[in-house]
C-alpha cells in the first residue's frame, strides 16, 4: 500500500443571476421550479480555491474531512454526502473498467476550501464552494466528466452551484424528469463573446440575517399565490429574451430583464407568507440611484439585482464606469469604505448628485463595494491547501 | 326668486380596506380590476364633515365652490365634476317630474369640508371626502338615492370613496359592465355584527411622498407579470373568504386574509416597472411586531395592512387590547408620540419585549397612533360649516 498523498486543485467563481433561481419542485435532488441564467464573476475579485486529497495512508477512522477559511466543516449533511457519493461512484466505476488505476475511491478524502472574500460580505460563497469541490474531486480522480455533466451533480450540492462550473453568461435548465438528470448548466456564452460585462457589487450590513434561501423559497412556493404566474408565465419570458440579449450584446434589453426578473422574485418573497424581506431601505435606495443614473444618462447604462439578503449588485457596461461607479463613488466617499480598486475610480467625474435621502441612506447603510466583472469558470491550478504530505497547509 | 340658502351637512367616515383594491379596467369611469372589501373606521377618530350648500343668490359668475380645511380647492378635477354632474342630473330630473321643487340643480353649489385628522398623517382622506361631498348634495338635493346608487356615484370621485358610503364592513363588487353601472358597494355587515373590531394606526413618516395610488396602480396593470394572478385567482379567494370569516366573526380567518392580501398587493408593487416601494423598514419592523405578539398569544391576535403609504393599520379585537397595543405602547412609550387614549391604555401591561431592531426602528419611525375601531356609515348633522346667509363658517 503507498503511502502517495493524490492532490488536485481549483479555483472556483461565484455567479449573480439575473433570472433568479427561487423554489424547488424537488427538494431532496435540488430541481428547480424554474430555469435561471446567471453571469459568472471574476475570480480575481470572488472565487473559491479548493484542494481536494486522499490518499491510503490517511486513517480510514478520520473519514472524509473538510477545512474551510481555516475551520473544520461539517460534510455529514445529506448535500454534501450526495456529491460525495456521486463522485466516488464514478471514479468507482473506472477503477472497476481499468484494474491499474489506483483505488482512489476508497480513501478518505482530505479538502482544503479557502475564500478570497470575507464571508461578512453576505456573498452566496456556496455556489463557488460547491462548484470547486466536485470540479477538484473530479479532477483528483480523473473523471471524463463535462462541466454539464458535473454541473448535476453540483446541483445536489446547492443549486447555483452548477451555474459556477463555467464562465461567462450561464443557464441552468431546470429540465423535466424525475430523477433529475436533465437538470444542469450550460453555457449560454464565453466570457470574451461579451467581456466589457462589469459588477459593482454594493455590500449592505444587514441588522439581521434573513430567512435562509434554502428554507425561504420552499416557504415561497408552499404560500405564495403569485408564485404560480413567476414559474410559469414571467421566468419562461425573461430566459428568452434573456438569451436574446445575451447572443446580440443588447444591453437595454439585458438590464431590463435583469431589474425585472429580479423585483418579480422579490415580489414573490413579500408575497410568501408570512412575508420574507431581503431588501431594506439601504437596497431601495440603490434601486432608485440606478433609476437616476439611467434617466440622466438618457439610456440604460445600469441594472441592479438583488439575492436573498441587502446586498446590490450593478452590472454596467466598462464604457460606462464614469456614469454607474463614479455616481457611487462620490456619493460614498466620506464613508469610510473598502474596495474601490484605485486604477478604476481615478478621475471618474461625479456625473449627477443623488436625491439626499437616497444618498444618506447608502452613505449609512454601504459598508464596502466591490469591483468585479464577467470572468472565467474553473481553473486548474498548482496552488495546493494540502502539502504533499498529506497535512493541511499553514494558512 | 327666493334669496334662500338650502344647506345640508354630513360626516362621513374613512375606510381601510382588508381585499385591496390596486387596479383599474377603466380609468376614465373608476372601474377596478378587482372587487374589494373594507373596515369602516369610526368617526369620532377619523372624519370629513361636509356641508353642502346652494342658493339662486349665489353670483353664477361665482361657479361651483368647495373650501376643503379652509383652503379654496380646485374642483375642475373630471373627477369630481363626474359627481357634481350626475348628482345635478338626478336632481334635474326630479324637479322636471315636479315642478313644485325649487330648481336647485340650477344653482351654484357652495361645499365646505373639514377633516377632523390631520392631513400630514398621510391617511387617505379621498375616500372620506368623496363619501362625503356626494351624500352632503345628495341630502341637499333630496335625492331618494340609496347608499349603493350613491357609491355609484361617489366610486367616480375615488374608487374607494364608494365604500364609505356604509359602516361596518363594505364589499365593492367590481362588477362587469362596461358602463360601470353594476360597480357599486354594498355592506356585507353592520358594525354592531362585530362591533369589537379595533384598529390601531401607527403613522410612520415618510421622508417622500410615494407614488400617487391613482398613477401607481396603473403603472403595476401595465408592468407587473405578477398582477394577473392576483385579480383573477387571489383576489377572488381572499373576498370569498373574508365574508365568511365576517359572517362567522372568525378572527382568525378575517387576520390571515388582511395580511396575505396586503402582502400581495405590495407584491404587485414591488413588481411594478419600475418598482413602487410604500413600505419602508419601520413597515417592516411593524409586520416583526404583529409576528412576535401573534406568536406569544399562540393565537392571532393581531393583522396588519398597509395602503398606499408606509402606515400601518393593526386590525385586533377589543378582548386583546392589551397583547396588542400594550406591545405597542411600552415599546413607543419613551417617544414623544400623541395619539395614545389614556382610558384605553391605562394600566396596560407589556406582554412582550420586541427584538431590539424591531423596537428600535419603531420608536425612530412613528410619529403618531391612532386608536380607534369599526364604525358607521356617513351621518347626517345639524352642525353646518355654511352659514344660514351663505358665507362658510369661521373655523
Amino acid at each position: 500500500m503507498s503511502d502517495k498523498v493524490y492532490r488536485a486543485s481549483t479555483t472556483a467563481p461565484v455567479n449573480i443571476a439575473v433570472v433568479k433561481y427561487w423554489g424547488k419542485r424537488d427538494a431532496k435532488l435540488n430541481l428547480p421550479t424554474n430555469s435561471s441564467l446567471s453571469v459568472t464573476l471574476s475570480q480575481a475579485d470572488l472565487r473559491t480555491l479548493t484542494t481536494a486529497s486522499c490518499s491510503a495512508s490517511f486513517p480510514a477512522s478520520e473519514g472524509d474531512s473538510l477545512l474551510l477559511n481555516g475551520e473544520p466543516s461539517d460534510i455529514s449533511g445529506a448535500r454534501t454526502q450526495a456529491c460525495l457519493r456521486e463522485l466516488r461512484s464514478r471514479r468507482a466505476a473506472l477503477e472497476a473498467a481499468d484494474s491499474s488505476l489506483p483505488k482512489l475511491s476508497t480513501y478518505p478524502l482530505r479538502l482544503v476550501s479557502e475564500n478570497n472574500f470575507p464571508t461578512a460580505a453576505g456573498l452566496a460563497s456556496s455556489a463557488a464552494g460547491f462548484a470547486a469541490l466536485v470540479r477538484a474531486i473530479a479532477n483528483l480522480y480523473e473523471l471524463p466528466a463535462s462541466p454539464s455533466e458535473l454541473s448535476l451533480i453540483a446541483r445536489q450540492g446547492s443549486g447555483s452551484a452548477c451555474r459556477s462550473l463555467f464562465g461567462g453568461y450561464v443557464a441552468w435548465r431546470m429540465g423535466d424528469k424525475a430523477d433529475g438528470t436533465d437538470s444542469m448548466a450550460d453555457q449560454v456564452a464565453e466570457a470574451s463573446h461579451w467581456p466589457d460585462m462589469r459588477a459593482l457589487i454594493l455590500v449592505v450590513s444587514a441588522a439581521k440575517k434573513g430567512v435562509s434561501s434554502s428554507s425561504g423559497m420552499q416557504q415561497t412556493v408552499a404560500t405564495s399565490g403569485l408564485f404560480r404566474e413567476r414559474i410559469t408565465t414571467v421566468v419562461p419570458e425573461n430566459m428568452a429574451i434573456m438569451e436574446k440579449a445575451i447572443a446580440e450584446k443588447d444591453f437595454e434589453k439585458f438590464a431590463e430583464v435583469t431589474m425585472r426578473d429580479s423585483n418579480s422574485f422579490h415580489a414573490t418573497c413579500a408575497d410568501t407568507y408570512p412575508p420574507i424581506f431581503y431588501m431594506n431601505d439601504v437596497s431601495r435606495a440603490a434601486i432608485r440611484a440606478v433609476e437616476a443614473i439611467n434617466e440622466k444618462a438618457g439610456r440604460t447604462v445600469a441594472a441592479y439585482t438583488f439575492d436573498a439578503g441587502p446586498n446590490a449588485v450593478i452590472y454596467y457596461q466598462e464604457k460606462d464606469t464614469e456614469a454607474v461607479v463614479g455616481t457611487f463613488y462620490h456619493v460614498l466617499q466620506g464613508a469610510d469604505i473598502g474596495g474601490w480598486k484605485s486604477a478604476d475610480i481615478k478621475g471618474l467625474k461625479p456625473t449627477i448628485s443623488l436625491d439626499e435621502n437616497v444618498a444618506g441612506l447608502l452613505k449609512g447603510g454601504v459598508s464596502r463595494v466591490i469591483m468585479t466583472g464577467v470572468g472565467e469558470g474553473p481553473v486548474k491550478t498548482d496552488e495546493f491547501l494540502v502539502a504533499e504530505d498529506g497535512t493541511p497547509a499553514k494558512r
